[in-house]
């Protein structure tokens, strides 16, 4: 590794690929991330119905997908972008916390408002669950690791890395997809590290290329937003893909899954991915 | 105002100015923020020791400071900046929660890093106390704004914004200081609006002209880091006064402070800005 | 000075200050830029027709403004944006060049898009003109004083430069004013700094105010869009003040710069500064 | 297309896809860019001696590139960082035009600190040759496509879009590669889109990777910065690929091609790319 990579990461020491640690492989009921498979997850952006979670569930599978995810409780940059539940929604939010999610959740996720509230990253790493770090909308690769050390320094080794795209000056696109910093994570550390092309997009036709490219840098997965009926979403509706675009997307994707070193296909996990609550 | 300010804003109605409010005065103990005065809050980065917080109370009110600032509790860029304290600091962040900072501070702080976090502003809110809300790294000024509205929308209407410098290519100085968004604040909003000229500066060079600007800006406060031996200082050293430096910053300021529309001198208030903590 | 900022700026050397050269004094007719004088440059975005340069040029003088500006040949950030010229006005742009924009104009600027240019830089430098060269919208400070020091090594000691607000993610405002480079560009360099409020602020309302924090900033003067009635200026009408604006701010700035080191009253100069074009 | 695309760029309805127009080819002797094959430009970031440029020339043909690139005359960020040139490196660009230029070269390139120089746009245009023109730092994907329709308004219809990475905060690679940039010019723009991940990465360990990733985003070409000893180079040396670890990028990327719709081999084609100056 350059020099200058050793002294710009130099506080995250425990993040970095070193002769004791090459990959850590992150165990998620029987899925591995960072391992052999490229890994799936998704699922609707928001949990609004037994329903609609069962039949996104059924069909990600069937489609592919390892994990399911599905945000119990977001934060997210609009409270009020979620009609209908305003203060209400607000006051769920607070009363919940991370033993609540973590008993539910598979996988908790560190959403990237919160990715350097080093309280939640404490309490999360404390949960024993394995932790789904977002970067931050303006966090540098260094903020991000720095993050990630925390969370391995409370004892937690279990942390999976996620590229979501940072806020620029360009708004054609929601955010800037920083896939340079796929590929650098993954030379320099031994997290898994997975893509959220739904949020860099901010526009459903831009998910799929996007999936592919992540694919093509060494993502080890891929965290997609689905729905049944995306127009009807309670939010995020202009970058969810519908069952239809999902299948297309999945099955576009295999060639390119097909690059990387090994693959093995093996069953989906029903492990469920929620966003921890600060 | 501007039609496509409205539209912009329309997220956050109850922080706009109105037939009903406009201007909001914040009281701090017998202090007004927002008010005819003009608030130097100033004080240590980092609470480290009674005698240094003591010291520096006593000369910053000497020098004009009317509430005195200390990080009791500081989730700060790298938790490891901190010399000495590591784990145990990240421990005693955990141990701490709103209601424990409430009972010792009259002002909460919301850091740079939470400004989004729901859950903390929520909890912030109920505590009654007077919110101090820094404006957030990639936070456009929509998204400051509308965590303000989530602080009103909780029933507390004592929200003070703080621009702080906002994360650009530039990186010359800690931060872009972003005193436009000032300006714009004081036209558009009833909220009082101070600035933190030493974290947008990030040394020490540089501070008192920009507070110097914020003063010419429109704002009603400052909240400055001072330590009577910088060089010292547990955090943020190289943007901290020292007690001369602080004196000839709070004289040079005073005929820019005179240019405002009223000034009427008062006497300190011994009042504790504390960081909240999610 | 810092060292940092020595090593920061190390490709520039003759544009630091040093102890043979504290400050460059630029003149221009009889005026002179970076002397006691703060100096006023305004005038219309384009020049449109004699009776609209006329009429702002007697207007501006009386109001303080003493070096009249005015966009002959404007490659803007839409060459379309300006009505009426289309392929015409870009024929004109390619047809004159740096000497015949000389020949007319007592100062040659630079624009944000050729900062960059070092082509356009050495033969604007080689006019023998005094150059205002505007902040590239992505340059940082070390990018900026490396095309000023172009310049100077063509043999032009005669540079002032112009702080317009640069490029970030934050859209409420045209550009990002970075105040805090004008403030640092006067502590590190012998060259005087003006700063464009009318493209960093992007809308009226707010010029007057960014004026005014330029003045505390410790600039040495400012270029102003003014327009006898800017809703039908050709250009730029939304940042242009209309007469009674500029007197306006005129009178308010007064005090400010009342507080700058010295002042003495001198008349206007018609000097007139024309774009150089690549 | 979206709607809202059709508004964001309808500043430069000509570059847009329409019924008329779905892909431009650009010839290029006997090479076709935007056609079915996929099209690598190689060669030095600049011209230092013949051998240098011969021998580079006859690698990167054998490995498969098509085209030869070459800085002639460099207006690089940085004048002086060309050791050995100094001043009369300078005066060697105001010497040439683009006349001078086109008379050797088989594409004009219009580098990113020229992207809004509209009088080179329009001189480049004229030549007839065609024109590679790099998206400026901080250009929109609005802006870039301005600068696109000032070309073809000039009666040059063979235009290729370069993305070689925007300024943004994250400071670890040298630009931030926004890929997702060509995605969606792809979508939009019937214009030959090829990407620059020499300059996007700014360190040769993640040039094959970026260059991976955008065949995967479905570029029509690469423009790759190769030397026979880069540790020797004049320039971009940190950043410029040996010969093997040219060879290895090319072969690795044989099946991400193999992966477009179409493919067919063709003979290089010995083009020059050289940079026009303004």
């Amino acid at each position: 590794m350059r020099q200058s990579w050793h002294e710009r990461f130099c506080d995250s020491p425990d993040v970095l690929k070193s002769a004791r640690c090459d990959q850590t492989v992150v165990p998620v009921l029987d899925a591995e991330i960072g391992g052999r498979d490229f890994i799936t997850m998704a699922g609707p952006c928001s949990v609004e119905t037994e329903f609609q979670l069962m039949a996104t569930a059924n069909h990600v599978r069937r489609a592919g997908a390892r994990i399911l995810r599905g945000g119990a409780f977001k934060p997210r940059s609009s409270p009020y972008a979620f009609q209908g539940h305003g203060l209400a929604g607000l006051q769920m939010l607070a009363r919940c916390d991370v033993p609540m999610v973590a008993e539910y959740a598979d996988i908790l996720q560190i959403g990237t408002r919160n990715m350097e509230n080093y309280t939640l990253l404490e309490a999360a790493a404390r949960s024993g669950k394995p932790i789904l770090l977002k970067r931050g909308m303006a966090a540098t690769i260094a903020d991000f690791l720095r993050s990630a050390q925390v969370i391995l320094d409370n004892g937690n080794p279990n942390v999976i890395l996620c590229e979501r795209g940072i806020r620029t000056f360009e708004t054609a696109m929601r955010n800037t997809f920083d896939v340079a910093a796929i590929v650098l994570l993954k030379q320099i550390s031994h997290l898994p590290v997975i893509a959220d092309p739904s949020h860099a997009a901010g526009c459903r036709e831009l998910v799929p290329a996007l999936a592919r490219i992540a694919v093509a840098a060494g993502a080890d997965g891929l965290l997609i937003e689905v729905h049944p009926n995306p127009e009807k979403a309670w939010s995020d509706a202009d970058q969810t893909l519908n069952f239809t675009e999902f299948d297309d997307m999945m099955a576009s994707l295999d060639p390119y899954i097909a690059l990387r070193p090994q693959i093995s296909p093996r069953e989906m996990v029903s492990a469920d991915v929620m966003e921890a609550v600060g």
